[in-house]
């Protein structure tokens, strides 16, 4: 028997890329979806898109109401602002629902980073023992225990599937990380704002958020996490005009420094089996060989991060280089992948 | 009387560029452009935006030559590539033009560097002691005297205007500088490679020729001239959707570590002041205020860069932005303005 | 001396290429923007493409006040909704102002068409006589003389002025006429609606407004007032995703029919002797000849629009297609144009 | 047991999304893929975003040849240019192959027109009594019973599914039928030719191929079938700067003239009545209801053409506009669809 799944905020970006994995999801029914503006529409008016798939003729979008919706669902995603999501999974869980929250309110431990990065007291301070960080690649055998997903954010995760295998050997200091990121637009959400009209992104590049960008919170508690030591990295999203992707620029420092040719690819064999060891079984995550680097458009509609790396021999640096859809394994995929787990369906299934 | 300006190889997004710069200008007229594959042609034919022009409908491309080119011009842009540029300076500088040249063939003082980096013994070394690297706003007075400019690559002109000040006012130091850069699809040229077609350029983004780019050569070699000692930095290029356009971030270390508002605020007022030193009164270098951040679209169509810096105290560091067109600054607009400078018309005029 | 303009409207997509172009126009000075939103704000904060402009640095946004602005401007541009620029107009026209009006308001004779397309009565019906449609190439004598301009919407501009000369020249039938648009984004205004986000609009093409879209009414007006009978057009925007430009196609039935190719010669040589004579001198309208066909970037950035046409013997249709920039033809340049002949200026001053 | 398909041509945007969808298939195996270019090279290194399917990692493209493929597959897909399809698709038939050809060598009927439309003789005329035109819309129980298919246009399929079933009901009349179409650039196909390239195509809207489109042979074949008698066509494609989707808009005369609201709504209804009998059912042609219009953004990535019409009772006349993906129902999704149909398979699977 199916899983009856419910997704409050189903009309922004992330909210409609939920509707498409799940609508299609072999393990999982959709059984609500909840939108203010939206209330009382078919999801087929809504996104017509949708509208060749029976569920989409019939469901229609309703009021969130916690309360009905526990009735409904087995499953919840949250696609909510920060703060709010938090108000929506407190009755959730003690409902008994399985909580997957795609915002901020449950990826930090500390509830003062919390405060310092979103400018406020943390809504639900008593849930966060239970919250996993929903990185399978990283966490797969907490998630898989776990009743409370705070799936990451598009540019954490692009960061630190990178990273986090090259820290945990100590390839690379913890010091130093800079971090450069190009979005597509869809990460700004389907706000009705002038600076995300199309003709203010189109034809048009910019870095924006310079320099504290709240991701900035949830990537170094991870890789603290990884490095066992505190990390405070360098990071500079930049708005770039296409609908999705996220392709991020990583400049780190080997552990070991190396000069010669020889040094350099003896570096190199332990950084291949580094990345292999980490990833090279996982469904989602590829590894480029050869000439390859990442481009968008290869991973873009996918779950699949991809991941290429270079050794500066002039500079002494790594250069890592990854590319995700931001809406996929940046937020919705990675989501759905989290719930695959903790319900015990296959990891990919519906992906 | 108007100084008569001849353009070689004036097919290209450069080429075309300058094209519509000298059709316009007050001080000089178009006598001449040539390119093989159009010869025969009118201006108005190969680039009908420009037909409304008398003269785009008058004079035809012809075959590249350089004595015949010596009677018609008194100034000569090369817009060639690297290479052959050279081979039509020699004869043109002989015959008494003054050569402004696009390629890279006279930005370096050192053939050693040059065979590095392009692959191949300089082509007219004899050639190098008259030449003057053509960003107006470091080298002016040596422009001003030279007959032979070799106009900046787009990304260089890019980071250097950023850096040189802080190098020079030993804010900055001359290690670690790291150059993170996004380039408009122009800038790989008119070139018909499966690579540069808009089905593989739309909807993607990607970094290329990662770690080693050819611009190295001239920006290390110019900033190790503010420096006074070599440099060595880390350049990433990448390719994004858009037809012109280029933002650099850059990520420096200021000389003085600073850690309490004070000493950010004390080290903020000495970098604003050697910025408005460098260009508060430049014609081209718009200086950024408040929360402004640099956007390529407030740039395209300009001769202008824009730029604006933040200090971050978590890690110490100085990002710097920067933003031009690549057709203009980075290469055309340029080489009109250190042609304006040596031909002693007003630096502005035409641009 | 300049004449002193002023913007009321300033800070939408028409109201910032008329400052654009505004600023640099040789006979006018720009006095006074405005702009409810932006008002206290300098022109450079606000856009700060034009930040390099000294007036930019200096002239703000002031709040519309048409008592005021009559004391400062010798000519006002009104860069407002219909319905509202009226009631603009009534008190400058009055204070002896100059009014160029970019909005619907002045466009039509016929108040009853008026109150039928935009759904309210005239606002200002008093004033309907001295209003002068602002098609120079159509209505260039009676612009002149005019003190109250209605600049023509972007649709009809592209469709006026392809069809007007055949018409006029009976070469073509009134009825039965089809106009298929394609209109940059930049056509729908700096409206913060979800409609017109960038990822609504990017990789979309979509038609809108089927079948009565409201410049039906100024377009058909301007054909009957050239066909000498009443004209009923069809008529189908689409939105495509540009910034800038409209491409226009027609659809139109010879008077005479063609099937031999001889026919269809003598055709052409009167259909090209009927633009030879239209439009064979203005400075800004095009002839494409040979095998050229309007392409938007060929005009965008210019007050031209370009023009082709084709005789199709299979269906013995003439099919006409024309390209101009939405926002300098299709409004803010033709505007200005309009204020150059009606000031006494070169007619392409500043254009 | 699977079917083993080849593709042969596999390089193209046509070719790339046959694999997409064939690696995906449940009732067929990709047994081969051919291409001289990339002849060698892993599926994988070629489409670096079909990586992690197992067999991208291990198949690999050869050259094309008919006799060494006909021994691997059952069913070859051709995605070649005309005149060279048909060279291998009469081996491959002769060796029992099943054959989906997406050239234009088997969509007519007639030697003629393929010789005044492709200016060379038809190259197979002893295989075009065998070849079924496949719209599977239109030809179900043939294309079930045959060997050999013409998958159609991307174009035509915009315009035939919304015509046929009028021109049959005789809702509409076979005359003064017009088709305005703008396609994506994915159109032109993999071609590295300068007209294509990024810059040349972003922020550009041109026509091309004006007026006679080879295109309209087998629009207007097949018109003439469901009309009963020759059918003429107006027909203007445009090039926009989007990768996928075509959008076109019909001008139609219906037979019936209509004057007053009460005559409108009862043309309406019977519409209405002709497109639920025709495609009510169909999955992948969705009606559009209520106010929406296509938009080819919801269409693209999928098999399914949408429509929608309108009646302008100010002209007279009917408007249908529809949207697809030009690689997908336009061509190799369709041609899947056609596949399924003859090998008994669901007609949606893989779709």
């Amino acid at each position: 028997m199916k899983q009856r799944a419910a997704i409050i905020g189903a009309s922004g970006y992330s909210g409609e890329e939920l509707v498409r994995i799940l609508l299609n999801h072999p393990h999982v029914g959709l059984a609500a979806v909840t939108s203010r503006q939206n209330a009382g529409q078919a999801l087929s008016q809504v996104f017509p898109r949708f509208a060749s798939h029976p569920t989409a003729r019939t469901l229609r979008f309703s009021d969130p109401d916690a309360a009905a919706l526990a009735g409904k669902a087995d499953v919840v995603f949250l696609a909510l602002p920060h703060g709010l999501a938090a108000e929506y999974a407190v009755p959730l869980m003690a409902a008994g629902c399985i909580v997957i929250d795609l915002s901020a309110d449950f990826r930090l431990h500390s509830t003062a980073t919390y405060r310092e990065f979103y400018g406020q007291d943390h809504p639900a301070p008593q849930l966060l023992s239970q919250a996993v960080y929903g990185l399978p690649e990283v966490h797969r055998e907490q998630i898989r225990k776990s009743r409370l997903i705070a799936a990451p954010g598009c540019y954490p995760t692009s960061i630190l599937l990178p990273v986090i295998p090259l820290l945990r050997a100590g390839l690379v200091r913890s010091t130093g990380i800079i971090a450069d990121s190009l979005s597509g637009v869809s990460g700004a959400g389907r706000k009705a704002e002038a600076d995300y009209l199309f003709c203010e992104c189109n034809e048009s590049v910019r870095p924006y958020g310079v320099p504290k960008h709240r991701h900035l919170s949830e990537i170094e508690e991870q890789l603290a996490l990884a490095a066992g030591v505190p990390v405070t990295i360098q990071f500079t999203p930049h708005l770039i005009p296409v609908n999705r992707g996220i392709l991020t620029t990583l400049y780190l420092a080997p552990t070991d420094s190396f000069s010669s040719p020889e040094e350099a690819a003896a570096l190199g064999v332990r950084i291949t089996a580094c990345y292999a060891a980490a990833y090279g079984t996982e469904p989602f995550v590829r590894l480029l060989e050869g000439r390859a680097l990442p481009d968008t458009k290869n991973v873009v509609g996918t779950n699949i991060l991809e991941l290429a790396w270079r050794l500066d021999s002039r500079t002494g640096r790594l250069i890592v280089m990854s590319a995700e859809d931001n809406l996929i394994k940046g937020a919705s995929g990675q989501a759905v992948q989290s719930m695959n787990l903790l319900c015990g369906f296959p990891e990919t299934a519906g992906l």
